[in-house]
């Protein structure tokens, strides 16, 4: 068993050829890229990494690449969570196969209004089936884009029936108020912040980190955020600053497409703007003001090599 | 090309075994049982056929098994529409593959707050590739579920750029003022409504019957209204009641759940109760509320054979 992921995790980008495919190797430098600039890991088919936009068919065949490609497995977590049980022990397994033990699950999205019960047969059943010990699950609170929240008594039912099994939660609601009562709750539990806003805030509610969207460009400002917290150092607080300006200037913008227009421009490959429908890129006008307001917040991305 | 489906379709239940896999004779059992009780069609792998709770790999087998069946194609519509562009295209390209032309399709319900051009682009990629002239296309109108309307400024882009293609819609909002606004804006787009009580009110205001959940029971008298219809006969107004009356008293209850209590107290086969996560079964106490409410509207289900 590893040890768990903690600190600073970008939910990755996937990056797409011109046909829409997967551009596999550019989704893999993207994500070792990540890594060597701020991230002490990164997760794979989360919501702006277009996830859902993928087939199963295609996230299983990116999985067989990634075990093969020499990233670090132990730094890695992927979203497995979809709306039907033999779909997301597919991807579960698969995960666990290839030698990565986090996965980062969505409750069953098209059902609205589930019962506690019923949220808690799925999972239930998820991990009769999956059936290895290995897994560290980590469950996907966003209900703004699920529609199906995770209620306190429900997690607190997980931690009671499988023990060291339920071992963080990705809460992306926006609502500090809700992290901080995890983390107060639920010892041992670990709570990642879904923005980087509020890293600072959440570890010292005793989260342990964030893991973000718009991290797949502020990673290197997050990493300089953990490492001051880490250290003690009095500069914390007003990196968190900087930090959060750039969030709050990001966030104006639909969170894939201007991720990969800052990505296109540093790296002079075009192919990042391409994104899944409903997904569509940033009109140039909009674009034109992404990064005019970047500029007014200090903002740089780290060099990307060629 | 086979005739457009009109009148009366229930959204067919999906019977499942003991363990919970799908229960393919008794699926397709049901189904002739609904043609043969009121039915003029059934839409396969909607909302209550749990469509949702299936892996595409199930949905891929069951159809192969309902193309070798012997059920008329031309009476079926299949659900196929996915968070996904390349699932939604594998599941099209079965039913058109399989002699099933219609198709019933959810917008990519994951992602949020989609912007048209968004909604637009998934469906015209859908069609670029599914390439198929044989296609009737049926948007599924659920707000309340998917959490992604269709606007009638999308739904008029489409009917004038794709001609013959998008053939109707299933309106599940329960807002009849939209069925009937749809109805009047759109002619030769056939409405059909989500709920069999306004049957005889869309059928009134232009559109062209019912795709019900609870259709799965009250077939038989869906059928008698829109005979009545059809007929000019005076008593479609006094039938409608009777079956507004079933309607309201079988939507109290989560509609997969309730509907297979009822067959399987009507059929003696237990096994009509197994339910996919995250639904339930009806407990014990809320199944003799079912039964007891439904004897107070004089509600009778059609024999089953054995």
């Amino acid at each position: 068993m590893s040890e768990r992921i903690k600190g600073v995790m970008a939910a990755g980008l996937t990056a797409f050829n011109d046909d829409l495919s997967i551009d596999v190797q550019g989704t893999i430098a993207h994500t070792q890229w990540l890594l060597a600039n701020g991230c002490d890991g990164v997760l794979i088919f989360g919501t702006t990494g277009e996830a859902n936009s993928l087939s199963l068919a295609e996230r299983m065949a990116f999985l067989d690449a990634l075990g093969a490609s020499g990233l670090p497995k132990d730094r890695l977590m992927i979203g497995t969570g979809c709306c039907s049980v033999p779909d997301s022990v597919e991807l579960t397994s698969k995960t666990l196969e290839i030698g990565i033990e986090s996965a980062l699950m969505l409750p069953p999205f098209y059902y609205k209004n589930p019962s506690d019960d019923g949220l808690y047969a799925h999972f239930a059943r998820v991990l009769e089936k999956v059936a290895d010990p290995k897994l560290k699950l980590y469950l996907y609170h966003f209900p703004q884009m699920s529609a199906v929240p995770f209620s306190h008594e429900l997690i607190g039912r997980f931690l009671a029936d499988f023990p060291g099994v339920f071992c963080g939660v990705k809460d992306s609601s926006g609502d500090f108020e809700n992290m901080k009562a995890m983390a107060a709750k639920f010892p041992g539990f670990d709570v990642f912040a879904g923005t980087e806003r509020y890293l600072l805030d959440t570890l010292k509610a005793g989260g342990v980190g964030t893991i973000t969207a718009t991290g797949n460009c502020t990673s290197a400002m997050c990493g300089a955020v953990y490492a001051a917290w880490k250290a003690g150092a009095p500069d914390a607080e007003r990196l968190q600053e900087e930090l959060t300006a750039q969030r709050l200037a990001l966030q104006n913008f639909p969170a894939a497409a201007a991720l990969k227009e800052l990505l296109a421009r540093e790296s002079g490959r075009p192919s990042w703007r391409n994104v899944r429908a409903p997904f569509l890129p940033l009109a140039a006008e909009r674009a034109e003001q992404l990064v005019a307001d970047m500029k007014k917040v200090d903002f740089r991305l780290p060099a990307i090599a060629a």
